[in-house]
């Protein structure tokens, strides 16, 4: 069981998994979900920059955890105790059916909470591409995770 | 059509419709999209802070948008030309199955972009509510808009 001592700042996991993205999972999504034209329709997107029937930017952060998460599978369990949630979501390019998604998540930083000692909090870039090494998504997520030995003054 | 020029900070817009969080919608998103057992199982579930099985912070953000997108229907149509992405996401309470969520987005502020004069970004904070009036999800969204005139020195 990994905890927060063991976190290694500069760390890079990259998802074993690539995420085949699918015209029919496109509309499913955006018709449930985020039901904007260009989401929905090849003819209302050729009307914007997208171009052509492009991904909600949701749908796209939707499958990096899916990427994410099956990447966690393969690593030593983490003694995580959460996520209060994700800062500078950015949808850097669009993504189309036909693309192939995959996902690399850095440890950028590593702190204890003063107010609760027996909590950390990390930080974890992730940078998702498609195909053509573009970068398509990245954001900064918050994750808790359990201090092994709370009494410590290690930080 | 509304353009940057018409945006009045501290407009509040309340979404017409409340989603209701079913069991059903709650396992089929996780299953896609974020298999961590709390969000598929109850009994996965008690064993963690949820208590009860939980719905993805992810679906919680996809079930926002639907909401923000059909209250988009209800008002002028915008000189949209999209979103880059968003700050500050927060999971501030778990999402469960028979919860009925409700969203309301203040715009806080506006500014023409220094490099493209023809553009404007309006950042709007969009709270989400469950039927017990708690709070269930933050975020601040980042938009894009057309400048009407590009010329003048509105700011």
């Amino acid at each position: 069981m990994r905890y927060y001592e063991d976190l290694v700042i500069g760390t890079v996991t990259k998802s074993d998994r690539t995420y085949d993205v699918t015209r029919e999972e496109v509309i499913e999504f955006a018709g449930k979900y985020d039901p904007q034209p260009f989401h929905l329709d090849d003819e209302a997107a050729a009307k914007t920059h997208f171009g052509r029937l492009s991904a909600s930017g949701w749908h796209t952060a939707a499958m990096t955890m899916r990427m994410m998460v099956e990447g966690w599978r393969t690593q030593e369990p983490s003694a995580s105790l959460g996520s209060p949630g994700v800062d500078e979501l950015r949808w850097r390019k669009p993504v189309y059916p036909g693309d192939t998604l995959r996902a690399e998540s850095k440890l950028i930083s590593k702190r204890r909470m003063n107010s609760r000692r027996e909590m950390g909090l990390m930080k974890t870039e992730t940078t998702v591409y498609n195909q053509n090494d573009e970068i398509v998504l990245t954001m900064v997520s918050n994750g808790l995770i359990a201090v092994r030995d709370p009494d410590s003054d290690v930080e």
